[in-house]
């Protein structure tokens, strides 16, 4: 399971991964996994890997409620920055034992918004490449664990994500999403939700807020969080909502991944 | 010298590089790669590493032209991009044999701009982290050899840096180099000709090398090159400069890295 010290993910975050809910050997969203794969091979430019073994991996995955772990990079070689003529690429994988925080589920949880914007960057926009030093960084704001997560705006202000879910908020009778185009991570549960209701893709700044009805987050592994507090950098609150856990967005997406729909299930 | 799975390097871009020219043993611009990877643990927060450690190094790197490659990671740990609470560092080197680029010393490069901006993230700017991804679709932006460098602007289209070395431009009786406080790395051989030489920071577009007399690209490792041409990137020519080999840039780079003052030498 070790990588070389010349591996080029290692390197230069020359690589992908996807992490991937699997159930008694089923993996969840996974045709959604594969894709945002497929899409940052595309982007990178990487080798075609192939999909096919990755198809078998789940299966090997255990019993119970897993989180599998795929990375695929470069591999090593080329000069400096330059990937070689030939690129050989390189796959690891591995299976652990999972338990989503599922009192967040219907409690809701608080959050923060980060000092930190992500910068622009719409050739990286949407996929899950390994250079993530961002996201390590704005996880490094706050130690409370009273603090579920934290909200990412980019370097022109814009809400993107949180620093490992993505955001969707219910405003004017609608459900609305920040546009992924120019930085962060396209979550692969919110891609399942844009397929199962009515999305709206939204360049909007943190000031929306103040008229949504309803805050969530949500990614793959955890299913969807309520938000119920948001506070600002220095832990003044900024607005605080009910938790709102009887939505259809909630429903649609724990029906995705096995979870509860309520917390009497 | 592998590095397991759930390296934080690897996962992430979780940490830091240098890239030093060794001669015989003797390191050149040791203290600014030192300081440089000083600045860098302070900013992403990572322990303390043994520098002292790190001082032994180039005298075990072996006889003639080296480059040693050092490499610190946050190491193992952590719940996602949450750092572990007691990170412990790892650290990687090897030593390769180096040749530099001897003709492009006097004879000049041919050079193109990238399309790719750099994202701002002063958080990240001027350190030498693993997650160079942007730098890496750069690089792969051209596949012919007679194309030396690339250079790169910021997403709001002011000159950075190229791909892998730095820029300075001898205009109205001056040298500049751009402001590398939002993105770029802020190359040891830069850091010295700063010392070295009276350099003027600017926040410039593409443009204003058209006022320039003479334009250079320089690196700890490669030394200095002037820049002879430069392309668009469809590689329409934009600007022709007469190789510049014979200025004070270039004698005090070389002086401090052992590199010949002229073509004669």
């Amino acid at each position: 399971m070790a990588l070389p010290f010349d591996d080029r993910g290692l390197a230069y975050g020359d690589g992908l991964f996807e992490t991937v809910l699997v159930r008694d050997g089923q993996p969840l969203l996974w045709e959604y996994h594969m894709a945002r794969l497929r899409q940052g091979v595309e982007r990178l430019s990487l080798p075609l890997p192939d999909f096919e073994a990755f198809d078998r991996l789940p299966a090997q995955c255990g019993p119970g409620l897993r989180v599998l772990k795929l990375m695929v990079t470069r591999g090593s070689g080329g000069r400096g920055y330059r990937p070689p003529g030939s690129a050989e690429l390189r796959w690891r994988w591995t299976a652990s034992a999972f338990q989503p925080a599922s009192r967040r589920w219907f409690e809701g949880v608080d959050v923060r918004c980060c000092e930190l914007r992500l910068g622009i960057q719409p050739r990286l926009a949407g996929i899950k490449h390994l250079a993530r030093l961002e996201n390590v960084l704005a996880r490094q704001e706050w130690q409370d664990d009273a603090i579920a997560e934290g909200l990412l705006c980019d370097s022109e202000g814009h809400l993107v994500e949180a620093t490992a879910m993505n955001l969707i908020w219910y405003r004017q009778g609608r459900f609305e999403t920040p546009l992924l185009d120019r930085c962060g991570v396209k979550g692969t549960l919110l891609s399942a939700m844009n397929d199962d209701i009515e999305l709206h893709w939204v360049r909007a700044g943190l000031e929306t807020l103040h008229q949504a009805d309803a805050v969530w987050l949500l990614n793959s592994v955890q299913g969807v969080w309520p938000i119920r507090r948001l506070d600002d950098a220095s832990g003044k609150c900024l607005q605080r909502w009910p938790p709102a856990f009887d939505s259809p967005l909630q429903q649609m997406a724990h029906g995705r991944l096995g979870y509860p729909l309520n917390p009497d299930d």
